[in-house]
C-alpha cells in the first residue's frame, strides 16, 4: 500500500491523516455538514422528500457541494442516509414530522427476515454511485469525497424498531429469546454494506466511514459476542478497496474497550469522551489509530469568542491525546439550529493554529 | 463515623457494603423495583395520578412494599420520582402518554429563575417523609430504606428543557450563552436536594441515592467545570448525616474520569460500562467507593437460564473488578414489560453463588 499512498490521493490532508502520515493541512470537516441549518439546503429540500432528495444524483451532489462553496473544507461526505439500503432490501422508509425515520415491515420473526432481499448495488443503489461521482467533478482534488454506511448493528437497530428508539427493547427481545433472526439479519446487512461501500469506491469515494451511532446499546459482553465479528468482517474486506476507513463507534467511551483486534484507519471519537481517554483507552486495547472530532456540535450556538476557546481547547487536548493522526469534526452531526456562521469560526481558528 | 458503622444500620448488608465492610449477606435491589411490571403497582395506579400516588403517603408506602412481599430484597427504595421537588418549587408535573414528564414554565431565562420558590422541606415536600416512616415501620430491621432525589443537573434539565429531550439545548443554549441561568438554578436545586435528603435521612431513609441520569450529557469539560461543584457540595453535606451516599453518574464511562476529588460512598454503574472498567477508571481518579449495579435490565425479557447465566457472569465480572463493596443491582431502572419472575431467578442465582 505504501506506493499507493505517496500517489494522488495521499495529497489529500484527510486522507494522509487518516493513515497517520503527514498531511498538507489540518484536516477539517463536520459530520452533516450538507443539511438543515443552510438555508440553501432547505430551498433544495423544501422542493422535494428527503428519499426523493437522496435518489436523485443531482440533487444530492448539489447539497452535498453546498459545504463546500461556502467554507475552506477539506472533504465533502455524499449527501444520503444510513437507511437508503434498506429500501433497496425491501422496507419502506418515511420520515414522520419529529419523530425521525419510520421503516415498514420491522423485522421481529424469521419471516420478516425471509421477506428480505439482498439488493445488487450497482442497480438498486446505483444513483448513490451516481452522486458521488457527479459531486466529485465539482470538488478540487485535495479535497476527499467521503463515502459512508450504517453499520450493521445500526442499521440492524433501525430495522428492527422500525425507526427510533429510546429502549431497543425489540432488539433486545431477539438478542435474549431469538438471537439467530438478529445474527442472520447482521450477517445479511453485512453482506450489503460490503457491496454498497464497494461501489461508492468504485464511484470515487476516497475515504469510507461506517457509523454505528447505536453500538453503545449494548453490554460490552453482547456487542462483542454479536455485532463485534459482523463489524470487523465489514471494515477488513472494505478496507482492501485502498481507501482509508473510519468507525464511529457510537456515544461514550464504552465502546472503545471492545475494539481489540478491529482493523480501522481511523476512529471517530464522540464529544461526551475526551480524546485523552479515548487514546488512553485505544492503546490499552492495541490499537493504533488515527482520531477524528470531537467538538459538541452544541458549542456551535455559543458567541464567537467561546467558539474559538474550545477550537483551541481541542487542540491541546489533541496535543495531549497525541494520536497518530487527527482529523478535526464535531464529535456528532450539526444541528438543524447551527448558525452558519460558527462554521467560519472553527475554521478560522483551526488555520490560525496549526 | 466508626462507631456508628457498628451499631444498627450497619447490619444492613446495603448499608456494610456501601461503606465498604463485610455485609452479613450479598445485597441486592431493583432500581424501579416498585412499579408498572408488577400488576399489584398497576391495580393501585389505576385508581390516581403518578403524581397522586407520590404526594399520598399511604399509597406510597404501599408500593414501595410490594416488591419486597414478593422478593427476598435487602432494600425498599422510596417510591417517588425525581421531579417531585421541582413541583415545590413550583412547576406543574404531568405525564403526557408515551411522552414522559411534563413541567409547566420552564427555566429559560433569569425571569424564569425569579418565579421559582425555595421549598421548606418538612412542609412542602413533608409526605415523601411520611412515606418513609410508614414504609419503614413494615420492613424487617435487616432491610435498608433509601431515601433519593435527582442530581442537580439532572433535574435542570428537566426544568430547563420543560421534560426530557433528545439533545438537551435549551440546556446547552444557557451554558453557553447565558451560563449565570444555568449555575444560579444548579445551586438552587442543590440547597433544595440538600434539605430534601435531610430530611429523608430525619425520617428514617437508611441511605442515600443522588440519580444524575443525564450527566452525560455534557462534555467532560462542561460537566467538571459547572456541574461537579454542585454535585460535590450536595454530596459532602449529605453525607454528614451518617448514612452512605450512592451517585449514578449517568450513562457510560465517561463520567466516570471526571470523578476525582467526589466525597461518596457507592458509584452506581450503568450496564453499558463493565464494572472492571469502571474499577479502572475510578481508581484512576483517586476514588476508592463501593460498586453497585450493573445487569442490564433487558436481560430480564430472557429466558431463565440465560439470566442466571448472566448472573454467574456479573459476580465473575466483580471477582476482576475487585471494588471495597459490591451491591448487586441491574445498571438502570426495571421497564415495564419485565416478567416479574425473572427477579426471583436473579435473587436465587445470586443467593446460591454467593
Amino acid at each position: 500500500m505504501g506506493d499507493e499512498l505517496m500517489t494522488g490521493s495521499s495529497q489529500k490532508p484527510l486522507v494522509a491523516a487518516a493513515f497517520g502520515l503527514k498531511p498538507s493541512r489540518y484536516p477539517i470537516w463536520f459530520m452533516r455538514q450538507a443539511g438543515r441549518y443552510l438555508p440553501e439546503y432547505r430551498a433544495v429540500r423544501s422542493k422535494v422528500s428527503f428519499t426523493e432528495l437522496c435518489q436523485t444524483p443531482a440533487l444530492a451532489a448539489e447539497v452535498t457541494l453546498q459545504p463546500l462553496r461556502r467554507y475552506d473544507l477539506d472533504a465533502a461526505i455524499i449527501f444520503s442516509d444510513i437507511l437508503i439500503p434498506c429500501v433497496a432490501m425491501g422496507q419502506t422508509l418515511s420520515f414522520d414530522k419529529g419523530e425521525g425515520p419510520v421503516l415498514s415491515h420491522p423485522v421481529r420473526s424469521q419471516a420478516d427476515f425471509a421477506y428480505l432481499k439482498r439488493p445488487v448495488a450497482e442497480r438498486d443503489l446505483g444513483y448513490v454511485g451516481e452522486a458521488i461521482a457527479k459531486t466529485k467533478a465539482s470538488m478540487r482534488p485535495e479535497q476527499a469525497m467521503i463515502g459512508f454506511a450504517g453499520a450493521p448493528f445500526t442499521v440492524a437497530s433501525y430495522m428492527i424498531e422500525g425507526g427510533s428508539s429510546k429502549n431497543f427493547t425489540e432488539v433486545k427481545k431477539l438478542l435474549f429469546t431469538d438471537r439467530s433472526v438478529l445474527t442472520g439479519l447482521l450477517d445479511l446487512i453485512g453482506d450489503v454494506t460490503i457491496d454498497y461501500l464497494t461501489m461508492q469506491v468504485r464511484s470515487g469515494a476516497d475515504a469510507l466511514m461506517l457509523f454505528d451511532t447505536w453500538a453503545g446499546q449494548l453490554t460490552g459482553l453482547d456487542y462483542r459476542e454479536v455485532v463485534f465479528p459482523v463489524t470487523k468482517r465489514v471494515l477488513d474486506t472494505v478496507r482492501q478497496l485502498g481507501v482509508p476507513v473510519t468507525y464511529f463507534p457510537g456515544q461514550g467511551a464504552d465502546r472503545l474497550f471492545e475494539l481489540a483486534g478491529l482493523g480501522v484507519d481511523v476512529i471517530s471519537v464522540d464529544w461526551r469522551t475526551r480524546l485523552s481517554n479515548a487514546q488512553r483507552i485505544l492503546q490499552g486495547v492495541g490499537l493504533d489509530v488515527s482520531l477524528q472530532g470531537n467538538l459538541d456540535p452544541q458549542i456551535l450556538i455559543g458567541p464567537e469568542a467561546m467558539v474559538r476557546e474550545r477550537v483551541r481547547a481541542l487542540l491541546s487536548e489533541v496535543r495531549a491525546a497525541n494520536p497518530r493522526g487527527h482529523i478535526f469534526n464535531v464529535g456528532h452531526g450539526l444541528l438543524p439550529h447551527t448558525p452558519p456562521e460558527s462554521l467560519s469560526w472553527v475554521i478560522s481558528e483551526l488555520r490560525a493554529q496549526t
